[in-house]
């Protein structure tokens, strides 16, 4: 489907550079590129011998050998989680957890004991773990990848191997994959890896929004990705979601440093936002936690925190985080903006992001479940204890503190929640993320104070296709012309009410579509820093009379490809 | 959530009659009900002696006995299948296949040639099976209720024991049950069991699709259940969702009374479906097979059928069938309806209700998923098998045959069923179930010719909230203003391109939401043919200028019980 669509909408121009072959997926991250490809390699070279024994008097040693591997391997799943942020910080997190967990290496321990070689042993005890976790299916079946990931990296150090995972390429080079772990991607050298293709993934799967994070071009849901062969070179286009194989090197090469030209213009860009006749529109950046506070602070660009997701303060703990404990990691966040508006989402968590300390329903379609503000049904102390330390944090701040809540769908959910924020002195919204809520926004409006589209669990709800399937990822497309018409009727609540309306999903980085969004009457966008100079230098090319044009052309649009290209033709 | 909302907006009126306690729930089928309590029965009352063991010489005869027992529940289900229609026959046939399914059968079998007694080994045999589709999550472990069915009736049979499941009550009694299953229920008779109350499910649940097809008032999703005790009175009121325990017998006699001659009056009501000022309206009927559009032909009331859900020729199915063979099954309902309008929805499987001649994707959330025409994309050749059986299922059949899609998302997807459907001289539709949908519906209505709404589908995707969920049953009620605004959007569609636009979904059966329906510009209704009447009648007796204006009040409402309260002030 994506490859029927894509030869249709976007394989049509002389933009192949004479590739010799070109493969059509979803692009997710703008952007030209060009050199050899490497592959992303599961397992480490090499073999297990069955038979192999260890003499009793060397096992204590092999044991040894064996914890301290086990240790560093899960010391550095925690050092890559504490260099990384937001949901890779997360996974890595639980990926270092899992290394460390007691029924494999105990099992593991018991085979070394008698006298199977450590190597072996992993094998076998991590196999057996994730025989269960496949059986019991759903969320415990993905973590038999992470598991996988953790034995190849552990055999690799019990040998004396080099760490498995991305290969460190000599030059500049393309990555393919079927899909990537955050564990292979947190050490990504955007210098030496310079574009992302994977055969699975949507526009809001995690190798996208690595991707973005790294500011390297990206593609995914590319299906025929087996048909490039090692050794080939490739242009991996971004923009269109286009790569050609074997390209002719001169107009390629001319391609690619006209784009490095406009990359640098994009990085001279300084803010505030605006568009070239001086409408203002706030960029903001999304970040998880201090540290990534911090490093969207030192860009300098950017005019605060559009959305801080505060999961990464709950998951995998067994108990509830303390009041004073959550006060201190939301005042971080607070105090690395210096002053800077910061907009904090409540927990969103569910079923398919469980809380140890919560018990979650077991649920059929969990992104239509019991998540978000819903959890308030049953355990409203979490939300209270995590306004009640939002409300410390915020004291004496000196920054405006907005609070906003996650799966709102009525009027009557928004009236709640924002008499709990207010009557803590805080600033509420709610997260349009429901169709129900883009419909109603201005009733909604009417409670709160300002609201943020989710465009990612938008787009989803609004076209009734799971933002994680590939074989959907043609419909998971924020250019889909119904998702603009709700994203329209939101702007038009905010014009009425006065309010703010903002946007902070995957959306918001998107250069083309900020212009539309603005003309849609968004006044804020927030997106992954290292996206927002891009956002903020397209915004300063165009005039608001443009990006109104570009608004009507793409609700208009007959499907998210014309969407894209009557927005191109206005807004260039 | 159901309670607060329930105390808040139904429990204040003076309608109580006087009860003891007062439970809420949400309400599914309309009406009042008074009586005793009875309960579902799991269990028959049975003790198994782990150590009784056969004489080797019996154990031919005790394999025998157990070989007929299987035989007897299975024939049942498949008879109660027969006698059945829609989503109960279908499950009820796939409840038969399991209690013939020889990997059950064969571990009995073999216990019992050891001389274990075929009770026990029964419950052994089922209970190892059970405990394998437990582990497997999602949809198998949904089974398991079904497994503990199968075992209760054969370990009964085998006993000699009374069939479990309904007890047969003496008077007319309301059936309290956590929750329903198709086999509980497909026996029901309306005289003897009066009135549906369950602690779990929702308005589209299928303990409310039976009421609805039964007619007998049904409450659901009621949390507090338990504390009605064996024994007591109670009124079920299902207009409003509250169960009052021990009510004055004088006054409730008396409403009951009252409610009896409004639903003589109903059942008076002869069509067609005009306003009482003449503005048509079609009362069409849902069916799923030639039995149940023969029934609902034998009422005289409908003008058609509405929707014909295409699944059970395909479900439980180990090859597709024959083009022939669904060309027999569609010439049936064709030919029962003798001329009148009959709709065919193609068929709608996914990963939720798969086809075993077709490899599903397992997917995260299902509903989301690769469902309904989405299936295109992988196995075109079963969807144009059925086109062209439907064709010759249509040739000379003198009615017309129009043609729908289900989860049409897009306006290039409806283009492409159109041109399919066209193509085989029949004419096409597409269901409006998916937001984007509705949200397009002009574009839409550029494509094909008539579009139909599902209420049941629409409503889980606009508010994000899986209608099978009881714990978000508040949520998932069509009288949500989003999704009343929506159908507005559709009605307005309709009128601006002159084609018609019809609601298929449950909410087609609620008299009260039908005249709301035809006020936002919804020219035909089809329903389960049972709650046909009450439609019918409730149009008669209200304008069309009054249906507009309460579906103005609706759409203005803040919520569901105020949407219901701006309607009933109106249309009475």
């Amino acid at each position: 489907m994506n490859q029927a669509a894509g030869s249709d909408d976007r394989n049509g121009g002389e933009r192949n550079y004479g590739a010799r072959t070109v493969l059509v997926g979803t692009p997710v991250v703008p952007g030209l590129a060009y050199g050899p490809v490497i592959f992303a390699s599961g397992a480490p070279d090499y073999r297990i011998d069955p038979d192999a024994r260890i003499d009793e008097a060397d096992r204590a040693a092999e044991a040894e050998r064996f914890t301290a591997a086990v240790a560093t391997v899960a010391d550095r799943f925690a050092a890559r989680a504490s260099a990384s942020s937001g949901t890779a910080a997360e996974v890595l997190t639980a990926t270092a957890a899992l290394a460390r967990d007691r029924a494999w290496i105990g099992t593991a321990g018991g085979l070394i004991a008698t006298g199977i070689p450590a190597a072996a042993a992993t094998v076998t005890a991590i196999d057996k773990i994730s025989a269960m976790f496949a059986d019991r299916g759903g969320l415990m079946a993905e973590r038999v990848t992470d598991l996988a990931d953790i034995r190849n990296r552990v055999v690799a150090q019990v040998l004396g191997l080099p760490e498995p995972g991305i290969p460190l390429p000599e030059v500049p080079s393309v990555l393919l994959a079927d899909d990537l772990a955050p564990a292979d991607t947190a050490g990504l050298d955007p210098a030496r890896v310079i574009a992302l293709v994977t055969r699975l993934g949507g526009p809001s799967s995690h190798t996208a929004i690595i991707a973005r994070q790294l500011g390297i071009p990206c593609v995914v849901a590319v299906a025929e990705l087996a048909r490039i062969d090692s050794g080939t070179t490739v242009f991996v286009d971004g923009d269109r979601g286009v790569i050609g194989v074997d390209p002719e090197a001169g107009p390629i090469a001319e391609a690619v440093a006209e784009a490095r030209r406009r990359a640098a213009e994009v990085a001279q860009w300084r803010g505030p936002g605006r568009t070239a006749d001086g409408h203002p529109v706030q960029i903001l950046g999304n970040v998880a936690d201090g540290a990534s506070a911090r490093s969207a602070a030192a860009l300098g660009i950017l005019e605060g925190v559009g959305l801080f997701r505060t999961e990464l303060a709950f998951l995998e703990r067994p108990d509830e985080p303390s009041v004073a404990e959550q006060e201190r990691l939301y005042r971080e966040v607070i105090e690395a903006m210096g002053g800077a508006k910061v907009v904090i989402r409540t927990l969103d968590a569910g079923s398919d992001k469980p809380l140890r300390f919560v018990t979650h329903p077991d649920e059929d379609n969990p992104a239509m479940g019991v998540r978000g503000n819903r959890i308030v049904a049953t355990h409203p102390e979490v939300r209270d204890h995590q306004l009640d330390a939002l409300a410390a944090a915020a004291d004496g701040a000196g920054a405006p503190v907005w609070v906003m809540a996650p799966m709102i769908a009525t009027v009557a959910e928004a009236r709640e929640f924002a008499a709990q924020v207010r009557g803590r002195g805080l600033v509420p919204g709610v997260m349009v993320e429901v169709p129900s809520a883009a419909i109603l926004a201005e009733k909604i409006l009417a409670e709160v104070d300002f609201v943020s589209i989710g465009t990612n669990d938008l787009t989803q709800y609004t076209m009734a296709a799971d933002r994680m399937s590939a074989d959907l990822a043609a419909l998971t497309d924020p250019w889909q012309p119904a998702v603009l018409a709700l994203v329209e009727r939101v702007g038009a609540a905010g014009a009425a009410t006065g309010k703010p309306v903002g946007v902070c999903g995957e959306a918001a980085a998107d250069p083309l579509l900020a212009g539309v969004l603005v003309g849609l009457g968004v006044g804020s966008l927030s997106c992954a820093p290292a996206a927002a100079a891009a956002v903020g230098r397209a915004l300063a090319t165009v005039t608001l009379d443009q990006c109104a044009a570009a608004a009507q052309a793409a609700v208009a649009a007959d499907g998210p490809a014309q969407a894209r290209e009557a927005a191109r033709a206005i807004l260039g």
